[in-house]
């Protein structure tokens, strides 16, 4: 998860408090959380999910958003100010009414967030209390972009955030930073995944949002826990220019080194999201090559990281790779039985199933314990070659635990 | 599950041999298993999985069951002969021939059905022994439908058989029995469902295979345990005439009673099996109402019952009606949170939690004694008006238990 992808982007430390002109807070009370990010007068761009029944804050973010500039985000975990009527959009804007007050900001400023059990009333004095307290100790430094990492955390085990400085192809540079939350794309009720990018690249909306689009598709649109899509995910990407240096050419072409900074962050907080899945105990990605279309290549790593036989297999460390033809099959792909090559790798091992529709592991024997060596790695990669086209994409997820069945059943509140 | 649906349908002994001409038989050896169902010269229906990539044994009843006639079904267990190539092809071949030269049947009048892992070489010899067996009891009794009901179980842990007696419009009487195995429609390698229904009703292919239809698209097709569909489902219905009573008028319309007993048998197997899901500790039933299409209806209910979310819920008891919103929210169907109800049920109990979109368990301690009484039930109905339309769906499910991620992560051969 550290490798670093090419000279033009490097990995560096500070979380989204690594971009000049952000700052950030949070503050934790039990269950409850809430943090900051503020960065005045910053373009911004928004993904949100795409279940039919939204909160509150999803609702009012995506009007807030269409201006084009915000300043400030105020997002809370441990109620998700969901399915809660006029109640919930009463708080939501209260939420915004005093950060705007506090921090003298105009509220049509201030795009909100929440993550948590849906259906229930928002502590509002104890929001509201924590909003104040955390109004106080915005900074810009390593500690506070954790601080807020860490209160937007639900049943997370760890706190995620990841930065990095793209040399732009006129050997500028930006810094591009983050923060998220999460156990699933997909996974609501405590689980959702919220995530916070800022960059001070000079960049407006438009771009933005095309530019964050591309990066989400390929990252937290393949990340998969359980499968269930939240009723509050929401991705806020915000610019303020700080740097000076322009990302879009006079063509109106975003800077593709920028482009590549920008995924493979994104890339990374997916894979701390999967690493951190529920109750998980390995990490899954899954490589698909070959498809005739994107849409191919992306339903069937899609089908397969979903697949909950898969995903216990995987938690069993049992090499069943009949699971895996299923799942291929149970996708709407484009695919042929005769072309299909399957395997499974971890780190410098590989030990290949099914090459081109012939069964290498038709004998148990033969790849057994090769196979089962492989499946003790804590990073497992089943690896598909449909031999039908040339276009290929991965997805990330995790095993499926006795935790994940304790941790779900047995919590609510 | 054993109430009369009304006085045309009565419920029987003797699964499948409840029909008379129906002769069965069934072995068992270690993991491996192999029923015969014996009906001459019988029209025949049959539904296939939907899954891209099939099994042998599917590939060749599909083209069998397209003459209208079969006298024989050979089935196993233990081995799904399922991406095997030419390899399973002559095995399931060679299940034809012996059964055609043991029983003296044509080998076009022979279909046959296999259920295991997936990707491994058939133990032909140890097949063809229990061949030999079985063919040699074949008898019309209640004791030879168990057997084979018992001789086609995989991670099954009881076997599964109804039949009932329907009276027809011009007041004739027929009857209907079947066997069935799996632990999801929609859960392959060792739990694909199998379905094996005969009547002796006078009925050919086209009307039969309407009829199948329509009984299936409101039974197994509503099943779910999780989520994965197998390579192998196969459901076969057979009709012998041996009543001498039609079942078509002519008009051709299929006798309303005949379906409604048709109907009424494929829900309670696929409840015998959603009772029976991998480790399964409650019976999930969704009953949606108010729907605009019936398409509405089935993607809103079996959201709800494929959610892994939910059926951890039920699993720990917990009223978590948050994640039935999420659910709703993630199907396609038309609706709108206004308008939305909820409910949830065991018996004559039954506790609303969203009425019209009014939240009635908006504040946690006026409910939640209620339903977590509720939930404390082995049999669980969630109740969903949509007040969008006037057309329902009812889908079957299970709970996700700690036993589920045990039998998947520590099982395959």
């Amino acid at each position: 998860m550290t490798e670093i992808k090419d000279s033009n982007i490097q990995i560096i430390q500070g979380g989204i408090c690594a971009v000049e002109g952000v700052k950030a807070a949070g503050i934790r009370k039990g269950k409850y959380g809430l943090a900051l990010i503020l960065s005045e007068n910053s373009y911004v761009a928004g993904t949100f999910t795409s279940n039919q029944i939204t909160a509150a804050p999803v609702d009012y973010s995506k009007k807030i958003i269409k201006d084009g500039k915000i300043s400030l985000i105020v997002a809370n975990s441990g109620n998700a100010n969901c399915f809660t009527g006029k109640v919930g959009i009463n708080d939501n804007n209260e939420m915004v009414s005093l950060s705007s007050e506090l921090l003298n900001i105009p509220k049509d400023k201030i795009a909100t967030a929440s993550t948590g059990v849906i259906g229930r009333k928002m502590p509002m004095e104890l929001i509201s209390s924590l909003i104040r307290k955390s109004s106080q100790k915005l900074e810009n430094s390593k500690e506070a972009s954790k601080d807020a990492a860490k209160a937007i955390m639900t049943t997370d085990t760890v706190f995620k955030e990841f930065a990095v400085q793209v040399t732009l192809k006129n050997n500028n540079v930006v810094k591009i930073g983050g923060i998220c939350k999460g156990i699933g794309m997909i996974a609501p009720n405590m689980a959702t995944l919220l995530c916070f990018i800022a960059t001070d690249g000079k960049i407006k909306s438009e771009a933005l949002q095309d530019s964050l689009k591309i990066a989400v598709e390929d990252s937290f649109n393949m990340l998969s826990v359980d499968g269930d899509e939240s009723t509050n995910d929401t991705v806020l990407f915000i610019a303020n220019g700080k740097s000076e240096n322009e990302i879009v050419d006079s063509n109106g072409k975003v800077d593709e080194n920028f482009q590549e900074g920008l995924n493979y962050l994104c890339k990374n907080l997916a894979k701390k999201i999967a690493y951190d899945g529920e109750g998980a105990t390995k990490f899954l990605e899954v490589d698909v090559f070959g498809a005739k279309t994107k849409e191919d290549a992306k339903n069937v790593s899609k089908s397969i990281v979903n697949s909950s036989l898969i995903k216990t297999a995987i938690f069993g460390e049992d090499p069943n790779w009949g699971r895996i033809v299923m799942a291929i099959g149970n996708s709407k792909a484009d695919i042929d039985p005769k072309n299909l090559s399957i395997a499974i790798s971890s780190g410098d091992e590989v030990v290949d199933f099914v090459k081109k529709g012939n069964i290498l592991a038709y004998d148990e024997t033969s790849y057994l314990k090769e196979a089962e060596d492989i499946m003790k790695n804590r990073e497992i990669k089943i690896i598909i070659d449909l031999n039908q086209g040339s276009v290929s994409a991965t997805a990330y997820g995790c095993d499926f635990s006795y935790d994940y069945v304790k941790i779900n059943a047995e919590y609510t509140t």
